[in-house]
């Protein structure tokens, strides 16, 4: 199998959108996606130190120069996992935004749904039960946290992995110090630091004042920004800390996928390339067919991935007064819940659906069940046919009603599969954020090296000074 | 305290909108809510009979009269939900949408967060572990809730509560005979039926048909749809079994609060009612700003309530072309989400804060925590006052960008005012309907008793057809 047998964009519902668009804006949108292709490929070879100025470092999570201080070998990231696995009963990440949502998001669609319960009931064995916290300054959940671990004499075999680019992200931080806390004086022995390696960022400043040690400090690399960096420690340390197998292997079926994506995306022309495709897609929804919405519609049991998404498009191509808005769900959960909406309500959306062709599962209704009338004719069918159906019909009926409609499939829910699919959807962001000319400067119209806005979020610094002010009060 | 301390509305970020529409058309909607406002008490003094026609049952939960064959008093549910607590270790909730998001919603809202961890380590006894399926085809987490029930011996010490009111929607019926046939062939007796009452629903037949009885039947009751149902059976049998002390004394909290939203949406005058003046607020948004956009976003710690109001909204008066999308997030989450999104992005959001004016918990960032720069005024802080300021500073930053912003605070996060809330929010979505003129055929204009097309979704049978129409072939 090869990338393009492997994700495959089943366009036939997004002729909507391009009927609306005149072909002469189509052609310039092609030639366009050209450029970008071309220039992409131009950066990735003028080498890393020129990825992590354009804030792209994150192209090459999967091979980062051993040269670079932010270098850190699946090798020692395993090593680490083996730690925390010999040590502790429990792990907790701490942390928000692109910081929280990776390795939540890969705990989600990677690992066993019941985790928890099968480790509290020592059903795993030799992995810690898992837990993220940090996300808000609500007391409600860290209160939970910490009565829960003292009721059952967990704390001395917690530990916590605080991740934060700049150590400066205050509901982060303020979660990470009551957690400390708690554990005692010697918390840093017990804490990961995931962090910039670098003076600006607190974290790293108390690692290197000496008033102790971190368990283990793991980069956020330079040029690899919160919400892109899923494939960074992030991500990794998480997946490592929980592979029912060997740790090495997993994180090797991780950079795998990622490998292959980044490949194709340099290397496969625009129009066979998924990730070119799919930003075209909104891109003519967005400026021709006056659409003001993507329904963001995984097709497959996940609760983390919309979260994610939502974060990685929002923040990055929401600027200058454009961009779609997301709306996240998941099939065909959603069909019960937003989907009547898409069809009675205004017509101002697209659709993307995602789905496994292989559910990797022949569980099936019993032929004998008591089912009766339109129920009948799931009698002995497999879930997996079911879901491929719902999907079928549900993706049939949006475009019968003119609603535009894509889907990508991928080969199946596991390491390599999501790894590949969630870089893939990096890249869709990227491409997006070039069509919309935010890697030029909007006075001048000069290209920019770095300041690339799909890469800095400077709208959120309003409500943090406004935030301070109202706390000095 | 009464209501209109209880439930406030600032509203000082609303002009934005106001001033957007010509004062006579202001002066409409406001007429136009006054003779919503009566219209409703009207119809509340016909009595129940008429509610149910009208699908409006629902704002009678607290008191369906003792004659009409879905009654079911506060005694019986508790009575049940002893039985489920005295022979049960685990419950599942099977369900989809509105038969789903209820009672998880209020699991999320008011049970411990690490609930089921508490409950697997035996530190909380007597009480069961909490899951929820039937909301999808793919086997992933079907699969994994068995395997995790099988490996721990505990299938024989499951009870399943298989809700829907129509007994015969796809996904949770899959779910619950896929459940049904692991449990064995007395699994009838291990299985509570939520449903309606009457022989159209497959799980009432199945109770008639006599090869076996239900551990119990409740009642969805009739005119009550399953986004308007979380304070009937639907939710109060989750909230009686997990009730961490007596029962009835839980069930009498949460009636109260509903009551009391429910008394002050037909009394209080439009002017000072919030449930009115939130939808006003959005219908101007909606109308005379063009927004396309409503952020829902619950300043508190939760993970459900913001896919309940996706439900409830959508589902409700997205009709006819027109109908606010929700952005639903949780702040301050999505302050580093989508937030960046709403500053930089397209002007089309209208934002809805809500809050709890009490936390209830005094949690204090330690005085000596080692916070540098920016971070050393958190030191000593009550997590609750910087969950305050951080929703002051976000709002006012929202006001000061000319986003409309409006933020409704409520007493605490407790049963009583969890279901006021919940209540007033389902209320706004009826007002909102009725802006809309959905109450009126949609041709001759004229006033329908029953059909009014907030209370109904027939957006969804088109994927449904298709959807059997790919399994026949």
């Amino acid at each position: 199998m090869n990338f393009t047998d492997d994700f495959q964009l089943d366009a036939f519902g997004t002729n909507i959108v391009y009927d609306a668009a005149p072909s002469d804006w189509l052609t310039l949108l092609d030639s366009n996606l050209k450029v970008i292709h071309q220039d992409f490929y131009n950066e990735d070879q003028e080498g890393y130190s020129n990825l992590v100025k354009r804030l792209r470092a994150w192209t090459w999570c999967h091979k980062v120069p051993k040269d670079h201080r932010d270098y850190v070998s699946i090798d020692q990231i395993a090593e680490i996992a083996a730690s925390i696995r010999a040590e502790a009963k429990v792990l907790v990440t701490v942390g928000i935004g692109g910081s929280d949502l990776g390795a939540r998001t890969l705990h989600d669609l990677l690992n066993h749904p019941y985790h928890n319960e099968m480790v509290v009931a020592g059903k795993i064995t030799g992995i810690p039960e898992i837990h993220f916290t940090g996300d808000t300054f609500d007391p409600f959940r860290l209160r939970g946290l910490l009565t829960m671990l003292k009721t059952r004499n967990l704390l001395d075999q917690t530990v916590i992995n605080i991740v934060s680019k700049s150590g400066t992200t205050a509901e982060t931080a303020l979660a990470g110090m009551i957690l400390a806390d708690a554990i005692g004086s010697d918390w840093m022995s017990r804490t990961v630091a995931t962090t910039g390696l670098s003076p600006k960022s607190l974290l790293y400043q108390l690692q290197e004042k000496g008033d102790g040690k971190f368990m283990a400090i793991l980069p956020v690399p330079d040029g690899v920004g919160g919400r892109f960096s899923f494939a960074s420690p992030v991500g990794l340390l998480l997946l490592a800390v929980t592979a029912d197998s060997d740790p090495q292997t997993r994180l090797r079926d991780a950079f795998e996928g990622y490998t292959k994506t980044h490949e194709a995306f340099l290397t496969l022309a625009p129009e066979k390339n998924p990730a070119y495709q799919i930003a075209r897609f909104l891109h003519a929804a967005e400026v021709f067919c006056r659409k003001s919405a993507l329904v963001f519609y995984p097709y497959f049991d996940n609760k983390k991935l919309g979260d994610w998404f939502v974060q990685l498009y929002e923040e990055s191509v929401q600027e200058r007064g454009s961009g779609l808005n997301i709306l996240a769900t998941t099939g065909p959960t959603g069909n019960h819940s937003l989907l009547n909406g898409i069809v009675n309500g205004a017509r101002d959306k697209a659709v993307l659906f995602l789905t496994p062709r292989d559910f990797g599962d022949v569980m099936a209704v019993p032929e004998d069940a008591p089912l009766e009338g339109s129920l009948k004719i799931f009698q002995g069918l497999t879930l997996a046919a079911a879901q491929t159906a719902s999907l079928r019909g549900t993706a049939e009926d949006f475009i019968s009603r003119m609603v535009p409609t894509a889907t990508l499939s991928f080969p199946k829910r596991d390491t390599s599969s999501i790894f590949a699919l969630m870089r893939l959807l990096m890249d869709v962001v990227a491409v997006k954020g070039r069509l919309q000319s935010l890697h030029l400067d909007p006075i001048s119209g000069k290209r920019r090296i770095a300041d690339e806005e799909t890469y800095i979020q400077n709208g959120v610094e309003g409500y943090k000074i406004r935030m301070r002010d109202n706390i000095k009060k």
